[in-house]
């Protein structure tokens, strides 16, 4: 009824952006955003990968991967591989095997809200994912979907073309339109932090530094020696 | 009522079956069996430990250990404990002492749907376990459960001999008598991936590999430059 | 109603106990306490990581840490922050920055039923976290809460000043008044263990270290050779 | 960055399509639609209720309604309040007053991925709400937010004007442009169900109505009169 | 490779066996055999239903309800279906239609860890629902599985033949060949129960009742008239 | 170790406050209190049902209610019995013989986060339980605990002789010494709401009645008529 679609053409994010937003990460990327974190639950399978990259989003059937290789076809250097589920599963949608096939294109890591397997494979070859589970059950590969489609990955609307950060923070996705924006807005954000630490490793107080005394008085808070009795 | 059983004779699966299933992996041995994955949350406790051989099962109340001890009595070169509760909890039911015992009489891991604790010196120890939990609330030794009956751990059902097969995807169980077929169809599925892995590698596609394409089309789905409005 | 407070004193245990108590561990300082586990689900964010110190206790509206920067100034050398929150919430409470803020205080981890974020670099850094997520969002500075009054952390009261005691198998919070008490009991444990450990390595059986024999027996439960027809 | 909008324009369906969808139901849209499920756990918290109306939406920060005081003003006659929080939380966004002021707007119901509290007085107005949870913890109304743009509520993307249909089964987001089509679909739907509901109820086999014998037959399930041994 | 069976021939339970098991309720042959409760988590989807029946078993694809119909076909006067799947799903594997022709084969009520859908309609008909969610997403039918074959449903063992008893409190399986002895340790335990409920309604204490000042001083529990310091 | 304590004597609220509190609702008194909530997965297992009373604590070993029988004798008339567990389980810690007992006692209602059992029954007798499982596997009683001493139920802190109010908005806890001040300020919540509900039937906005177009404006809230492009 709503019909299923591969989607070929998908506007890319230029390459430097991109490059811009892995070196910012993801905290810091979400709050130049204000928003856009896919949830905690879709979590690091690996320690230290950060990657960034155009999303290819798919949306499959529970425990199918059929639309994935129709995906593969539309992946190119640099992408990054959404896979989504219609309703919650931990099947995996990925392995070794297709990592190995999305990697020969170019793709630098998955990102999907079902699960993934040859979990130790995978850290051996360097492939990064960003998965809700971890599960040897694999896929079939029967049922219709599409590919760069909007989908919801972990609660976060994903579009084909949006920049995915991913590091062992989380994931978040960036509109492709506000990119360039984002990425100055998290520069700016970093050179106030770089100033900031420095100050905060001397021993000055986030109280003093973000004027805090006053708004804290005013919220009515009582600084006392003891605690009052009840 | 039911009654509580310690079974002493268990048949075990023949050791070069056992060793060429551990070979083979989590998630193969899954694929080749059909079935038999113990739940996700059952999940590693370290990286990159990689075992096989037969379950000895036990099941305790919650929060106690008493049966487990029973078990380690049965336990031979080579076995994994399969720890049960009758109902959740993530009370440990194994620490660093039971570990040291267990290992004493050759057991090779344990796999069980409560919890475990003294992680970091399991870990230090090289004993791997997956588990529900890591907790560091005790058991007690009280309560009568029974060893080498069938069970369900993690929504699998485990008899004892059953071949266990546990790496950092997970754990599967293999039925004794069928491990022999299960290693012969998991040595021709490693076989063929390494022929498509090679494939992939140079580029192919799955969906040309698997010959998807008609497949695709057969089910309605449309190839279009761009996603229709809406 | 209730109030806010931030409290200025707080009553320390001594150093020599904070030390007995980190190298005596969780699990043993958990069961010569006879409880105080914070749940599981408040788990090591690094491994291997092992520290003990006084709480200085914070309690924020959920995704607001206003509160943790009015607690930095009352930590000392050797705190552990606990922060805490009224709801659930996965909000980051804690990153990079205000863990720097809280180094150049002497504080030694943090322990939170919230979220953190930063959590590469706080593994750099060398600063230990348990939490209950890891999440990207940060937190706002806008609403009141208390300083070093009793929170609830992950299911378990905690009062500034108690012992925490934190490691890879996760938190518990030592009342100070039975702090040395704790200890005394950690260490007749630890050194009981020592002499099991080796006996058990030498092949002793729990059931026979421990005289399970008779009380397995005197459960019902019944050693069998073959497992009854059912 | 990403900015806060209240859109006032809002494109609605027209009645009769919305009256339609009501009737036939939330499994059967769903069905018609082929997707478009709000999550199971945003579950009915109320028994009998079915609503179905235009989507206002609205996102605020955890735990804040002030943006459902600005959605209130847009709503119309007919209209259904879809209340998105922009990380999880139960704390509830609506109570009994503010389901006065959306009744009298001519608000027919609320779906919200957060909480709600007075459940018993909601019940008593006959004012019917799907929600993540019921909780007694109230808003505050602190922070900004957006209505009537493109939210995720329950991993469900819904747009302003598109048709919410909720009812024992859950919640459906049709889209706006489709509803009609969809509409026919449904129809065709139950009208096909009634007729097999008679077949049923006189015994025939879905194996016979739906010729699945075959299939199964070609998938090499096996009849057998008893089990195999194994 | 484990193949997929549907076995014909079932051993059931006598009805007189079944009628008393029914009567006596999930909490008392729980307690009478000493195990087989389903999980919590397959919760009743009704109040006040309290059925007991033969079970017919099938085992799924997660979102394929291929084999339910197979099973519908084997299913006789007062059955009742446990219908589990190869991994966790939410989507339903039973609507009203499926119910109505559950119905004419005289089946009184289904268990599945999966979903159900037509909650309202199934409420209506009088045909009771225990069932892990409540979800409109339907399945499909294409994937092969098997019927009465041992299957895992919420975490207990269930064997075609066994004696499902389901009411407010759960779902609890009894092995069929124990079920008449469990019947009368069930009686026995009722007639128990009458008295205590007696004694208990004028005011007799269950410390006395059953004794228990001893053990709890024994236990070393101290009655004090205020708590001591700490 | 931290010793296992049964104390008598507990300073109880006045039962006109109690009545007070009841009346006012759990959302109210939350917010009188400005907290306070116990988590709402504890929650109500009927409709309907409204209690307060002064808190009778009760700290169990998981699966084990012995010392709610200990619990039992210090109840009097109008309590509310506040039954937890050392760490989590859904086994059930009352049914309806335990309930006829306290009910004998004057005890109003149960409130635990562990399981309850025999709901139909419990429903029946008009006894409300709130709590975290629906579950029929029953306690053993053998292990020590503690009554009246401060215990932690759903994230709350509970001393003896607090405040309970429960109804179907979940439980919240009131210090007892705090109670009279929270009735007066919750009456003067009640008295605001009812003007404020007379003038939301009316129309008027909450947008106008709290006067938050101001604050929407400073926060920089843009109203538009159409969405931006992105």
């Amino acid at each position: 009824m709503a019909g299923h679609y591969v989607v070929r053409n998908v506007a890319r994010p230029d390459a430097e952006t991109v490059a811009g937003l892995r070196a910012a990460g993801v905290a810091t990327v979400h709050e130049a955003l204000g928003g856009g974190l896919v949830s905690p639950e879709v979590g690091a399978r690996q320690e230290g990968a950060a990657i960034a990259g155009a999303a290819v989003t798919v949306v499959c059937r529970p425990g199918d991967n059929l639309m994935i290789h129709a995906a593969v076809e539309l992946c190119r250097e640099g992408d990054v591989l959404v896979a989504t589920t219609t309703s919650p599963s931990t099947v995996a949608v990925l392995g070794e095997l297709l990592a190995t096939s999305l990697r020969a294109r170019g793709v630098v890591g998955v990102v999907t809200d079902a699960g993934v397997r040859d979990i130790a494979e995978l850290r051996a070859m360097g492939f990064p994912v960003w998965a809700r589970a971890v599960s040897a059950q694999g896929p079939v590969k029967t049922s219709p979907g599409s590919v760069n489609v909007p989908v919801v990955c972990g609660g976060r609307l994903v579009r084909a073309g949006d920049v995915i950060v991913a590091d062992d923070d989380g994931v978040v996705c960036v509109p492709r339109s506000t990119a360039p924006e984002v990425l100055a807005t998290a520069r700016k954000r970093l050179a106030a932090e770089q100033a900031k630490r420095a100050r905060f490793e001397n021993g000055e107080l986030g109280l003093d530094m973000y004027g805090l005394r006053g708004l804290i008085d005013g919220l009515g808070v009582q600084y006392v020696d003891d605690l009052p009795e009840r």
